[in-house]
């Protein structure tokens, strides 16, 4: 099956972490936004089209032939076992997916610490406010979630290189992706914190040599990070 | 099987959107930390186990059996069927559960109106900036998200009873609960939206009048709304 990811073109955003998992499973996929063929008119029909019975709330959207799936965490629940990107018992995709959940949580408290007013104000419209967010999110937030992830590496009794053992799934790409992108908003926090947390920084750098993972990040389809998106780099925040 | 529920014993918070559905789907359940026989130490020794292998970020958490479960979207995606809450088909649970991420994102950003700096500080210490962050909140995000649920109802092809026609899913208990919070937070505002929905508001009365909700709705388990929980009165947010 052919997938048709919808997601805004110039970010990477929640839409990576669905790229992510259809370019790890090898799936065959559309990126619409981003092909000449199709374009942005084509989020914005299907987001305005006021016969459509399943609306998506926002973008990242998936179709997957009569299916048009959204919110990324369902999406990613739904492809993972298609793209054997997840066990197949029930108690390890519950597992999986409250991980992701954990995730998407963790995510949007990252976006808030550049917009904790209003999403349609600009930066600098609430850099007063987001300077108080981030000082919290830095020294109390980021913290929590690594050493959480940690913990759960830790305690794995399958081992440790992924939180399923030896195989990676879907939640380790996403783990990959959040490193990345902290790394990138917070330089300096996390090159202070990383040392601590050794099992998520080596899952890390497994997921980035993995060749399907490595192709991708090394072509024209991986977006680079920059101020649009949910990690931005605005120095000021980390001061 | 009887379900064990871990969450805070004096608030609705995010506990409540699983108590509805167990009450309505007539389960056999302990909110434990409301039980004199267990009581708050069981939930701080659930998250603090150091032998856990999978431990939960935060409440809620459900113990089914073996399973421990965490994450209140993934929790209801994992009674419902259980439950007869949810359709059998797997592009109806899909749906089911995107609407209740979009939910929780929903019940996310009302949190927020109360504690947009840090949830370690208290309300009055970040007053102002919650004032900023409710002024958005009540103009653009409450009517978007009312009417993206208004629109649901209005396009299903099963009737718009409920989110899936003529029998009640889970969602549907969160959507009457993401109105009876509103409008304790928000009364003024929510009286004033409220006629542009009347299917919501249809389908909110028809969840309430529903026998086992009535009966559960005038029981000493239902907690009254507080100023310690997601939805808070604060007059002044409203202003």
């Amino acid at each position: 099956m052919r997938y048709e990811l919808y997601y805004q073109p110039s970010i990477q955003g929640r839409g990576e972490f669905v790229r992510l998992a259809l370019e790890e499973g090898g799936a065959d996929y559309v990126d619409v936004a981003r092909d000449p063929k199709f374009g942005r008119p084509g989020i914005m029909k299907f987001l305005e089209d006021p016969s459509l019975e399943h609306p998506p709330f926002a973008p990242p959207f998936l179709r997957a032939g009569k299916l048009l799936i959204s919110q990324t965490a369902n999406i990613l629940q739904f492809l993972a076992p298609r793209l054997a990107l997840v066990p197949k018992s029930e108690a390890g995709r519950l597992w999986a997916h409250q991980l992701q959940l954990t995730i998407a949580d963790w995510l949007y408290e990252t976006g808030q610490t550049h917009h904790p007013i209003a999403n349609v104000l600009y930066y600098e419209e609430q850099k007063d406010e987001a300077e108080k967010r981030a000082a919290h999110f830095i020294s109390n937030r980021i913290p929590k979630f690594l050493g959480y992830f940690e913990r759960i590496l830790k305690l794995n009794p399958r081992g440790g290189d992924f939180v399923f053992g030896k195989k990676a799934a879907y939640v380790d790409l996403s783990l990959f992706q959040m490193i990345e992108g902290l790394r990138y908003a917070f330089p300096r926090t996390m090159a202070a914190l990383e040392p601590q947390y050794p099992r998520l920084i080596s899952l890390h750098d497994r997921v980035m040599t993995r060749p399907r993972i490595a192709a991708y990040l090394s072509s024209s389809r991986r977006l680079p990070f920059n101020e649009q998106g949910i990690f931005r780099h605005y120095p000021e925040l980390e001061d």
